[in-house]
C-alpha cells in the first residue's frame, strides 16, 4: 500500500461500461504554493465525471492530490493540469475539475476546467 | 410482514399509470464493507424513478437495503448493482440511483447511475 | 365562512387571464392514515399551477386538504389523488402536485405529479 | 425629495441600452389589506427585469410599494397589478414579479406573472 | 509591487488556450459613493468568464476595484462599466458581472450583465 | 369575534398556575410609522413570558400589534411600550419583549425589554 | 405489540440508575384539535428527562402521543398536560416538554413547562 | 438633515430610564484603511448597550461610522475608539462593541471591548 | 496495524498533564442492533473529554466503535456502556458522551451520559 | 517584510491596556504532517485572547502558523504547543486555542487548550 504522494494515478476497470453513470469526488484537502511569493495556497478540488474504461482509485487520487503540496503554480494553470492529467489517465468520456481557491487579497476564485462531451441523459 | 435482509424486491401496481409521475426516495442509513479492508462504509442512498406498471414497496426497499450490511462491494459498483435490481423488479420508465459515500481518505464520493428515458415533462 | 372538512373546492376567476402565470402554495400541515397499519402519516404537500379560467380559494383548499385527515391512503395514490382533484375543480393549463411524507422505515418518501402542459416563458 | 406614497414610477434612462442585462430587486417591505376580511397581508415583493429605454428609479419603487398598504387586493391580483404597472412605466424587454405572501391559514403563497420575452443570453 | 488604486488592469496569458473553461471570481469588499447624496455605497462583485488570450491578474482586479472608493456611480452604471473594462481588457470569449448591492430603502439590488456568448459545454 | 385593531389585551386564566413555565410568541408581522419621517417600519416582534394568573390569548395579542399600523413610533419607544402593556394586562412572573426592526440607513437595530425576575429554573 | 392509539405509557427500567444522565426525544407528528374552532392543530413536541428509576418506551410514547389527535385542547394546557402524564409515568429527577406550535393568525407559539430540579453537572 | 460624515454623535433622551434593557445594532457597512500598507479594510460593526439617559441618533451613527472611510487605524485600535466615543457621548450602563474584519493573510479577525457592569436581569 | 473490530480501547500519554483541556471526537458512522427486532440502528456518537493521564487514539476508538456492529442494544444502554468503557481505559477527570439516533417511529432520540466534575475555566 | 515560515512571533503594544477586551483569529489555512504515516493533516486553528501588554501581529502568525507544514506532530500536541508558543510570546490575561481537524478514519477531532483565568465581564 503506497503512502508516498506520486503523480502516477492508478486505475481500475469501469464495473458497469454498458452504462454512462457519473462519479463526483470533493476532495477539501489540497495545498501547493503560489509561485510569485512562495506562500501556500490552499483549495478545494471537486471532479465529476462519466467513465468509459477506466475510473480512478481513491488511495492513489489523494496521493496524486498530495504530490502538489510543494509544487509552485497559479490557480487556472494547476485546475487545467489536474484536468490533463486525470483525461491522460482515464480517457473518460466526459469529465469536470473543480478548484475552489481560498481568499487572497479579498477575492475568492473558482476554477471551472471540462473535457470532452456529457452523454445525454446522464 | 417479512423482518429479515432479503434480496427479494416487493412491488405494488402503479396507482396512476396512465400519468407519468416521480418517487423520490432517500435512504440515509445504508452500510456495506470494503472489499479491501473488510472495515465498514457508509452512505445515503438516494433513488428517483418514474413508475410503469410497477411501484417498489417501501419496507421491502428498506430490508433490500439491509442485506448489503455484510457485503464487500466497491463505491462505483453497488450504485450499480442496486439501479440494475429495481430495473429489475419495477421496469420503470425512468430511474436513478445516487449513492452519496462518507468521507475515506479525505475524499467524499458521489456515484449516479441512471437508466431508461426520462419522459418529458416529469 | 364554512369550517368543516370538506371536498367540495371552491374557486373564483382568474384575475389576469391573458398572462400565463404561476400561483405556488405550501401547506406543511397534511396528515392522512396507513391504510396497512392505521397509523398517522404527515405530509407537506406543495402545488404549483398557471391558471386558465379559475383559480383555488386559499380557505377551500385548507379545509379539502382537512378532509383526508381520517382516510386511509397511500403516498402515490393521495398525492395523485389531490392532482386529479385540482384538475377537475380548476381545469388549469399546467398544475404540479408534490407530496413530501415524513420519514418511515428510514427513508423519506416525496411523490412529485404534473398535468398540462406547461406554457413556455413562464 | 417626494416622501409620500404615490402611484407614480419614477424612471432614468437606462445606462447600457444597447446591452441586455438585467436588474433585480427584492422588498421585503411589502404589506396590504385582504379584501375580504379587512386585516393586513404582508408579503415580500421581488422584481427582475430587463431594460429598454427605462429603468426604474429606487426611491420611486418604494413609495410605489407603500401607496398599496391600506389597499385591499388578493394576493393574485396585487402581483398582476404590479406587473402591470412596471410594464406600463418602463415598457420592458422582459419582467418577472414575484408576491411572496405570509402565511395564511397554514398555507405560504408565491404569485409569479412574467411578461416579454427574456432576450437569450441575458 | 504596486499597491495604489489604479484602472490599469493587468493580464498574463491563459494557461489553456485550447480548452474553453471557465473563472469565478467574488469580490465582497466594494465600495463606490452615490452620486446623488455622496453616501457611500456597498457591493459584492461576482465576475465569471471564458477566457480567450488573456487572463485576469488577481491583485491588479484587487486595485481596479478599489479605485472606485471614492467615485460616485449609480448601480445600474458601475456594474456595465466594471464588465466594459473588463471586455477592454480581456477580449474574453464570454463574462458576467453581477454587482450585488447593500438595502437602500429596504430594497436590496442586484444587477447583472453579459458581454460574449458562452461556449456550450463550459 | 372582534376584528379591528384593538389595545384592548384580552386573558384567560393560565391553565398550570402552581407551574412556572415559559410562552414564547414570534409575531413577524408588524408595522407602525417613523415618527420623523411618516414612512413605514417594519418589525418582528417577539415575546416571552413566565405566566401568573393570566395568559395573552393568541387573538387579541395579533388585534393588538395590528393597532400600531397607523402610529407614529420610535424603535426604542414601541418596544417598551409593548412590554408595559403587556405587564398591565398580565401581571406576569417575568417578561421579556424583543423589537426586531428592519435595516434603515445600513443599521439593524433590535430592542430587548423586560420586566420582573425570571423564576429559577424555568 | 398494540398499535392503536393509548393514554397508557410504558416504561422500563432506568439500565443506569446511579448515573444521572439525559434522553432527548423529538416528536415533529403531532396533531390534536382547537377546541374553539375544531380546526387542526399541528406541532413538535420535544421532551429531555434525567430518569430516576423509569424510562419512557419509544413506541410508547408515540402511541401516547397519536392520542390526542382528536382531542380540543389549547396550546397552554395540551403542553402542562404531557408534562403532567410523564411525570406521573416517569417521577423522573427531571423533566421538560416542550410544544412548538405551527402559526395561527401569523404567530408562533413555544410552550416550555419543566418539573423537578436538574442535578448539577448533567 | 446633516449628510456629511461626523465624529459628532447625537443622542435623544432614554424613553424608558426607569428599566434596565438593551439596544443592538449591527452596522455591515464599515470601512477604514490599514495604516501600514494604506488599502481599505472592511468590517461590521455590532454594538449593544444598555441605557442610562440617552440613546444614540441612528443617523447619527451611521454618519460617525463614515467619519472612519478614510482614516488608517488598526483593527484593535479603531474597535476600542468607538467603544471610548460612545460611552463618552452616552454614558450608558453597559456596552459592548464588536469589530468584525474581513479576511487578512487568510486570517479572520474579530475584536470585542465592553465597558461598565451589565445590570443583572437585562 | 490491527484492523479488526476490538472491545480493546489503545490509549496514549496525555502530552499535556499540567493543563486541563478538552477533546471533541464526532464519530458519524455508527450503527447497532436493535434488541427487539433485530433490525439495523444508527447514530452519531459525539464525545468530549478533559483528559487527566492518558488519551484514546483515534484508530482505536474507530475499532471500538466498529465492534457494535452486531451487538443488540437499547439507546440508553449503549451510550452509558460506551461512557463506561472510555471512563475504564481513560479515567478522564470528565467525559460526556452523547448518542443521537436515527428517527424510529418519527421520535428523534439523542442520550447524553456523563461522569466525573468538569474543572472550571475548562 | 519577511514572507518565510517562522516560529518567532511578533507583536505589538496592547492599545487600550487598561480595559480587559477580547480578540479572536480563526485561520482556516493550517496543514501539519502526522507522526505515525507522514500523510498530511488539515485543521482550523481558532484562537481568543484577552491581551495584556501586547497583541500578536497578524502576519507574523501567519507565518508561524506556516512553519507547522512539514511538522509531524499528533492533534492533542500541536494544538498544545501553539497555546504554549502564543503564551510565551504574549503572556496574555487568557487565551483560547482550538484546533479543528479533518476527518480521520470517520472522526472528527476538536482540541481546545485554555490558559490563564477570564476576567470577569469580558
Amino acid at each position: 500500500m503506497p503512502t508516498q504522494p506520486s503523480r502516477d494515478l492508478q486505475t481500475f476497470p469501469n464495473p458497469k461500461p454498458g452504462r454512462p453513470f457519473e462519479i463526483a469526488m470533493e476532495c477539501p484537502e489540497f495545498t501547493c504554493v503560489c509561485p510569485m511569493t512562495g506562500q501556500p495556497d490552499f483549495a478545494t478540488i471537486r471532479l465529476r465525471y462519466v467513465p468509459a474504461e477506466r475510473c480512478v482509485e481513491l488511495k492513489s487520487l489523494k496521493l496524486y492530490l498530495w504530490s502538489f503540496r510543494n509544487e509552485g503554480t497559479f490557480h487556472e494553470a494547476v485546475t487545467n493540469r489536474i484536468c490533463d492529467d486525470l483525461v491522460a489517465a482515464l480517457a473518460p468520456r466526459w469529465i469536470e475539475v473543480v478548484g475552489d481557491f481560498a481568499v487572497r487579497g479579498g477575492i475568492h476564485t473558482v476554477v471551472t476546467a471540462r473535457h470532452g462531451e456529457r452523454p445525454a441523459g446522464v
